[in-house]
């Protein structure tokens, strides 16, 4: 890529290119309610480059050349304000979401962070705050199993194993959130996801397709949750396990 | 624009042309619930241009050619029934909203203003009802940044602000709502939007993006606030600041 | 059209044709949940031909050759189970719902019959049938003004005016329900439709527009209505007027 | 079908063929909320070929090339963890609902068998756990004529009838669940569906359309049972008869 035209960084045929990749996932998100009224986000990150939304752009009308992007090597201070960027957008201003999305890249070495402001998590948190709880928890349902175990440990959940997401307070600037974020990442080494109070939801994975897609078991179990506490039923039980057990 | 050809005002190649703009929004709102059985709206303000959908028109099927064209300017008295347009459809009747939008060009200079049925608007005037209000209130949620602060203060509201939008009293004919609207405007001067009881909500925005934008983070945030209320939580909380306080 | 090719009948290039309106409508009421799993069914009259859906078609996947047509002035009999058809589609049998749309047609000069199985007109009717009754009846709500006043009477219902529809109760085969439906008409001679207990609803208008839109006026106002009891919220009110009364 | 070319298996114009019809099917399962996040699946037999989805891809962008096919015949033994495919897709792994699906095929001789994640269906379970029940009943309802009577018995099930789904316990491996599920065939010898506790459900027919509609119709009643339980209404009834019994 030549400095003369960063634009080429955002511009690609390919359907799974970063640039075209963030706008068509953020459309999809859209119709889930997860990005509702320019809330949430995505950012992708294809080796050192770091591909993120723009701040306040409507999320299911996003074009590749809204993309900011910038060298994830050359972020010495991750938290600063004033951040280069290899490529910048003209007429849009970069995501408050940036450090908490260059968080799980330099600290969980993920390919893929997708932020979303869905009522179930929010839901969620509020129901754990009435308790006075800052971890949601729960267990015997089959799409747990859509979690892997962690960085460091192979395979996935079990479905008799307990996911567990931390919750961290909201802060009134959002990049003021990423402190917690690390130290909620740092406490709970296996998680792939923090919850906000009162906000939502940062989900990441190796790549897109495991961001995505622990994104999607989690909302579901969110959704699930909160169904069951409006019907009495308990988030974490004791099941008897039946069948083979390896 | 030659007065020979007032359809050449409704006609136009561009999609964010408001003759195109009206459609393809209020197709998109029909997906959403806010426009059911030909209910609720949409008008856009290009300078003196006000663009206005027909009354009785099924939203997600409305084309360029069933716009209303008419002038600011012109309207020296707009509660006025009897209005001239520089360009009428040939099959429809005025809407009914269309003081209530011109409300919002004239009083609050707005580019944009929705009118949605929307279920969780139409359950949260019903709650507030049940317990003798006429303001929604609500706090401590992320959303609440998608808000600006008002007409005459810089940027939106914080996370830790309350959100109040201010509910007037439906009448049997939906001109007749436009005098409350105003006067709610007036008590209000900072709100960008009037929840209408047992009826909808009208939002309004400097123009289309930020008329959307809060139109659709308003619409969360009632459908969230129901949902709280469903679970027995309030929606006004005291929470202990989190983070550097700027 | 020639007798000797019936399948003329349903071949058109006008989207607003019978016969392609059909599928295209069925497709957007299986997305609202209307006509799940081959459930539910439209019918539209042209003067004196009568287009209907056959039974047991997957309603998203409809063709227009797949449509049954009849002569409406040669039902000389419309209880009648055994029905000649200008045009039959090769593989399907006729709907079990014909003859409660023709009674639309005949009884009501409707243009189109709507009949869903939503989830909120069914609920309706299961919490009206806790109370005893037989009436499901609702005031007070803007949408109401979607529905006409009745065949005999101009305009549409005010605000404060009271929806009723009558429910009848369900048969174990679809037909029977015919000279219920029928009773209800006359009993009701305003209603534009009648709940079945425990299945769904039955919706006409004089033409595919008004039926459409009082079918998601009343689909609205079936949502709503459960809402309301899930949060304890009564389905008549007294409100004080407001405005103007004309 | 020559050896040589094993993908000519899944390479067809017709898009009712089985491996242009699994991902087609899959991306509107993956609308309705049944296979988020790589849950659930489909399988189509066309005779003695099967076709599988294969594990962990995300269902709303499957792809032709993305499907296992083997023989039925030649799965002497449809438990072994150890299976040979006529046709492999490069990049995936065998789904663990192999043998589940067989069992369908070998059993029942099913066209085709959907495997959701759906809530309502994980909720349903729920409820009856609480209850103490392995076994989901409803009656009287006219959705459950959605459902054949079963293989040996000819016709539809009438409203009057009650719709019975047994539920068989989650196992910690998805294929340990084969021989509950193929226990549950035996023990109810007219269902097409079998509810698996904290999971899902797994639903079949005779052919694509009669898998897809009754697992259409048993979402349906799984939410409406749901919801009834919210309104405190109960999922078995007395109701008198109406109309003539035939």
């Amino acid at each position: 890529m030549s400095q003369q035209d960063p634009d080429s960084l955002v511009r690609s045929d390919n359907p799974d290119h970063p640039a075209n990749l963030i706008p068509s996932l953020c459309a999809k998100f859209w119709t889930l309610g997860w990005v509702t009224g320019t809330g949430g986000g995505c950012s992708i990150r294809d080796d050192d480059l770091v591909y993120i939304a723009p701040s306040g752009v409507q999320k299911e009308l996003m074009k590749p050349s809204d993309i900011y992007v910038l060298s994830l090597a050359a972020q010495t201070d991750p938290h600063l304000r004033q951040r280069s960027y290899l490529r910048s957008p003209p007429a849009y201003k970069p995501s408050q979401c940036t450090p908490l999305f260059l968080a799980a890249f330099t600290r969980r070495r993920a390919g893929c962070c997708i932020h979303t402001h869905s009522h179930w998590a929010v839901l969620v948190t509020l129901l754990l705050e009435r308790s006075g709880s800052s971890l949601f928890e729960i267990n015997n349902l089959e799409q747990i199993k859509g979690f892997g175990r962690g960085p460091a440990r192979p395979g996935n959940l079990g479905y008799h194993d307990t996911l567990r997401i931390p919750v961290i307070e909201n802060t009134p600037h959002e990049e003021d959130l990423t402190e917690f974020l690390e130290d909620a990442m740092e406490s709970y080494p296996d998680t792939y996801a923090v919850l906000v109070r009162r906000h939502g939801v940062y989900v990441w994975g190796d790549n897109v397709h495991k961001a995505k897609t622990q994104c999607e078991s989690l909302d579901y179990l969110f959704q699930l949750a909160v169904e069951m506490t409006k019907l009495g039923l308990p988030w974490i039980s004791e099941v008897t396990p039946v069948g083979p057990q390896r």
